[in-house]
């Protein structure tokens, strides 16, 4: 039982980093009604500001095509998809975070493709061609959605080159090459835009130096640094529907963010801001764990400290409409989203709804408390209970003393555990229905709501202390509202005439 | 702890009764957006067939106007509103359940009203232009909505004729003047469509017979008999804020139905139908116990049985969108509805909702509980435990054996209590704001919910068994759905090297 | 023919103070369906900034009650319906423009009313009572929406008190007095929230000098001076159902917009905002004037120049949903709405439309014609032909010469005249049904469009000649948009083949 | 001029079957938000019973995949899209007449494949593989949708398999071998579902007769027949962007669906219903036709007169949302669709819409008129002016004579002609933008908008003559009511008191 002293001394800012950007499924997803339908929900009661995904030139979207004339290809470049897809972000308060990539079938310089949607990571075909190409979107989003809108777009060049499977060979040379041509044909269109990489995922940190050095070197611009981040260790179970994996401490994960600032920090390029644009727990999407409560718990430390060395945060992704392991096989299997299929909320969901409620002024944190204070002084805290040991059960108790004026205090709280607001355990209850009928998925959606409860208490001596047991991997909103209270204003009021409370 | 076997032997259908029909605050307030959108939302989750509200010739709807012309005033008859009125109920899938009255202020005899918002309840001072009126109002309805729809519409004549404060002086022998004018000029223009009465309340059973003797003795058409039954002792307390009640035993309203019944059952007219067009714990909208659990589980038995003796019985009302008593001064006051202002459903909306989900096949019931069967072979109970007593905390233990084949079975449980889907505990917590800030109705809405569990079981005795303890006034549905366990086709499923359930 | 140069030179801004305002029925309706729909059509296609109506004080709204305790009667505030008006209105979009009035019965000093929903025109009967409702309102308003929001929202001091039926003998001192009172009341509460008045109509222009002089005088706060104006001559026929009116030249009406103007600048406060409250051709609601091309044609001229007089004028009103004169008696009864019951548009709601679409900019403008440009480049201008002679029938023929660059160009045209956009020809023609079938709804919505032209021009000698038609009150909408013409990226494309343009 | 009496005598019904089905894109595109907001909108103003698209089986929607167990490939079915899909298509009123095909990738014999999108049209390599796959996805509509429903819905085998690019080597043998293995698959889960083919088109009719001996000496179960019609003759250009083809009369049409009926008459099965589950002008989705007035005025007599040959006609398709020939490439481009890209309502949506308001019973058909009555006495009618000569212009002059009793009539009209709603010449005056603005958009949509004119006339000799001059392949709606005149219940109107109509 520890007991935790929130003085509200020394107040300082918590800074919202963890929603600047979402990640999403391939962008050709965004034409499906449900992914817009997750997506509306999200932003109503998360509200992200950025949105990233895989496949803006990917042949679904179809922006690149070749037409023949009198023998000759030349290109054509259809909008038809891309400006709906961003007129829905837009509509929804989100603004692409572009990614460049993969490679259009048609541009390709080989065959090597990834995912079940079959994403080309081979070197363009043709350097001019491709520039022509990276021109025209540039130019074309200008003409319709603004300078001043696209001004506010990062260019992300390219996904992960440093590894085999999302770049051909985890070629550097290639890499830079494709970044200095891109970078360079979008600054041609208008120099402010802002452009950068590497995108890199996994322990390669020396492509961090390697390519600001490069960029030095010659002469190539860049305006922000980013990389990926996830925890999770070398499966020890593969199967056609799951993947098993361990985790690293959460710790990891920042120590990984600090790391990679500092780099930036004693580079050429001491100011540049640092985007995480990927991060989640597990980096496969059938990992079971991305539907748990241990999910939530494991990122509530993520998000609470990350935006102190990053400057954004994508957490990977909004939605289980995803199809990078072809057509999802189940209700739940596995996938990143903090939306399940068929609208259901799972855990990880309520962690950023929960996160959301939180004030600007940061009164205390630790390992698994934050407490903030919104603008009308109410106190907003998220208390957690990671247990990451298989098997282990413990409960964890503590008081939280929180520094409060006299007077009465409606205190609710949102809880999510492994007992509530798990639809994932109701789902394997129900018999794992892999296609639920509307009457599961009913049960499930009422089974997805966060367990509440609050109380009225009255502080006498300035400090309101909670007495919490979380159970093992819960997730707790606390809210601390100041009473005003208005029950003598009622005339004859008297609850002891009425049986019940 | 009793223990109840269900067979599941002789099974007989449950009558819906209790979902005929619903009452509504005065019709001028189905122009309201709030009032619509409190009905849209019961219809979607209850389904109400009728509507039954007073008003249709109040001067708010405006409908009887006169208009000079050359120094004589003759009538004109505004339709305007109560188009609107009747298309906004058919929309939402309800059919007026027609009450005749109040009187218009140019057509009263007197200046006696009743409610805030003035209802004349004296006689016509013309009996030819109210004949004039009902015809025309019939022959519009007809013209508007098609004689086949208008003929499904009861028509009952007046309110509460039995009482001072809804008919001058109670004045029986002038109920029943009004009653044959205007029955006959309702047949004048269609002699099939239904009329009835006499609409009364309280402890004056001696008008249903004089009333169908009257219609037997001088050929007065009559297609229904109609009552209202409220179960609340005489205040204790009243004040400009509360009105306090003692309420007696349900069952004395369930043999208020039958006395009558049997009184009908004995009259010249043996068939006719019985409609209860207005019921509720107590007839005060400030008594609090509108707000509470305790009116739920009250009421559980009413809902289970009621419909055993009557064609209808219809709850006064959906909504605390409401003006008898003035414009409502608190988020909760006691309003007779289902749903609270702000859109917050109360603990009686769920009781509703819980009916909504029973089977059609009866398969046992007794004081506190009922079980059902639905045509897919789910089983769909509602158990509830009643505590009157002042101060009384006892829980209730019970067991119910189900007659299940052995197989999985999925429990799904939703429970209301004083503890949950109790928004005016919350509201008192928060210091019963009257005009809840957007964020105190936020939390209201989320305290409103029922808490869900759910569990799998394994019969293997052809018998379910569900040991149950239910708190003071909980009422708690139980769905019990057979599982298709698809569990098996996961491979290479192991839920052991996941850290969390 | 007149022959129109538009050169472009010296443009200026066009100021959009006709659309900072717009009036509505009172209050209370607000609560209905039907108004919010109106409302939510016009803040899409218009889109206001502010929203004014009597009747906050009214009893309808009931914000002013009073409860007996021990013999004593205390004041209640009501707030419950406000609130959910104003939350609304500002969810469409809109600032409530506070008009404090009338008075609720329970402070009337007297028994006069207006209007058939008997709003209390007398002074309070309590003037400490009356200041405390003030203030308490004033602090709810704060507490509810915020200091930062009410600091944006005007208090206008009753309407109309130079007028007998607005306010008791049209008191001058009585009225001042009450200014006085409430003013201060509201300077008590936040010294900030801006207070204006005198609210005079008609020909009372005196009234704003002794007003300003008496709040000089008296040390009394104003922050702005208001008035309303309307251009109906008396009328010559007064019928139940119909009151006739010939109108003043639109003339008139700026002109008072300019003299009241100068007597402001001439007084102590010359640098004080001016408010047109209240403006429309007749203030008769059941002048049929409202439902035609007429008006809009009329008032064109209005919109055009108005805003270079006042800092705001407002509309009475957006709907005929309206019960001044009590519950309309007819789809078109002459009512001040731009949108007529049923959610038909009128001809003076496209007015709006249309001026809705102008740019900043100010290239020209004469008494039949305004010609904007957009920042785009685009060009849009409104033309009308005003014809006030009964019976006359001339059109009118003009061009315009407007000063655009060599190329291709896109113009469009929508147009209301007495043959297109105007339902109400086309209800006569049904037979002036009062409540309309949905059927005969649905074909006035469909008569209700503007008609449609477009056609393409190329340019080559700097300048783009429009020759223009006119009929009789038709009102006209220009856009002319450069075209980006990319007709020959189309490969083979050959419009011979096809047997249709 | 031409004189038409319509006598009314010998009334008969009028067979809707041209509402019976609608042509879609290929399934998989029913995920797109897009699609579904136009296929509400199309339900909601026309409202077909059936939907038919390709692709239920193409590897886009994913329901036949294998698993890899220990070295073996196993079936694995995914309901995960099919299910959105279907549930889909039923909540907006919608039955899908199944069409089986085309060959998942893994079942594939050969790699041959139609459409940019990569039908596989080869039979099936293991045909127990696919008995087992048809019968899993029969079983499974059943489980989720209900026996009952699933009964309602047409199972029709492949789709073309009389040309090459459909249905490998055009080879009969092959498709009834196909046919036979599907349709007993699908009876063998339920003897009752329908089934049918052979869904040829082109000029094969002995296919109908082949197919049907085939079934009789088979003994192979068939409940309807069904077939194509398209009568554009071979193109005389074919471009990257167009498709120019010159049409035969639509008489031929007609004659195709008379002979084929008239081949099952005379065959085995004189009894089973015909349907032709495709039918358009053009076959071509880039033959501009598509999104003109020609084509409207074209289809006319189609709609008017096919129903007396076949049991439903189901126009290819309804929305622009298409793919085989790739992405859109431009707003206009030829496509199916009655609804073009960006929700623009073509020409052709407007004739069906106009069809949708005919009454049931058949007073007067010719070549290019139709006339009906609807249950309320309301007189309807189409009138066209089919033009198909190029560069001809012609307009053409009718007078009909309706059979009304004496009174006053409100005849409303709405009119698409190459001046109004037509979309594709505005489209055009802009400069053909592939990609249109937003704005550019919202001229387009007030572009589709009809024109419409209404008028008051007096019977007086029980005949209403309508005076019509029709302008090149204008389709006209009329619509006749009988008013019923409320004019003299307006006190004092005075028309001659406003100063316009």
């Amino acid at each position: 039982m520890s007991e935790i002293q929130v003085t509200g001394e020394n107040p300082r800012t918590f800074p919202a980093h963890w929603k600047k950007c979402i990640g999403t499924g391939r962008l050709g997803l965004a034409l499906q009604k449900d992914y817009l339908d997750h997506l509306k929900t999200v932003q109503k009661e998360i509200g992200f500001s950025y949105i990233r995904g895989h496949g803006l030139l990917h042949d679904d979207i179809g922006i690149y095509r070749e037409i023949e004339v009198d023998g000759v290809k030349r290109p054509f470049y259809n909008f038809t998809y891309i400006d709906r897809i961003f007129d829905s972000f837009l509509d929804l308060g989100l603004k692409p975070f572009i990614e460049i990539g993969f490679m259009p079938k048609l541009l390709a310089s080989d065959q090597q493709t990834i995912f079940a949607w079959e994403g080309n990571v081979t070197p363009p075909n043709d350097y001019q061609k491709w520039r022509d190409l990276i021109k025209a979107i540039t130019q074309h989003f200008i003409e319709r959605y603004g300078v001043k809108e696209v001004l506010t777009w990062p260019f992300e060049i390219w996904n992960e080159p440093n590894l085999v499977n999302f770049w051909k060979d985890a070629d550097k040379e290639a890499y830079f090459k494709l970044y200095k041509m891109t970078a360079e044909a979008i600054k041609s269109v208008h120099p402010e835009i802002e452009v950068g990489g590497p995108a890199i995922c996994g322990g390669s940190d020396h492509w961090i130096t390697d390519f600001l050095s490069f960029c030095k070197t010659e002469n190539v611009p860049v305006d922000f640094v980013s990389r990926h981040a996830y925890t999770s260790k070398p499966p020890h179970k593969v199967t056609p529907d799951y993947y098993y994996q361990e985790l690293e401490e959460p710790e990891k994960m920042l120590q990984e963010f600090e790391n990679v600032r500092q780099m930036i920090n004693d580079s050429d390029y001491p100011d540049l801001p640092f985007h995480i644009t990927e991060y989640n727990t597990s980096y496969s999407p059938i990992n079971p764990v991305h539907d748990t409560t241990l999910n939530a718990a494991y990122l509530a430390k993520i998000l609470s400290e990350g935006g102190e060395h990053v400057d954004s945060f994508s957490y990977w992704t909004f939605s289980d409409v995803f199809e990078e392991l072809d057509v999802p096989k189940a209700q739940f299997h596995g996938g990143f989203g903090l939306m399940g299929l068929n609208h259901i909320r799972k855990p990880t969901y309520h962690l950023f709804a929960f996160f959301n409620r939180l004030g600007a002024k940061l009164l205390y944190r630790d390992d698994q408390l934050i407490v903030t204070e919104k603008e009308n002084g109410d106190i907003v805290a998220i208390v957690w209970n990671l247990v990451m040991n298989k098997g282990e059960k413990h409960d964890r108790s503590l008081s939280v003393q929180l520094p409060v004026s006299n007077g009465l205090y409606f205190t609710s709280t949102q809880s999510i555990s492994e007992k509530h607001a798990n639809p994932w355990r109701v789902w394997k209850e129900q018999g794992r229905p892999r296609f639920p009928s509307k009457a599961q998925v009913d049960t499930l959606k009422q089974s997805a709501i966060p367990y509440f409860e609050s109380s009225q208490t009255e502080v006498t001596r300035d400090q309101l202390t909670l007495h919490l047991t979380l159970t093992k991997n819960e997730v707790r909103l606390l809210e601390i509202n100041r009473v005003n209270d208005e029950t003598d204003t009622y005339l004859g009021l008297d609850d002891h005439l009425i049986d019940t409370y």
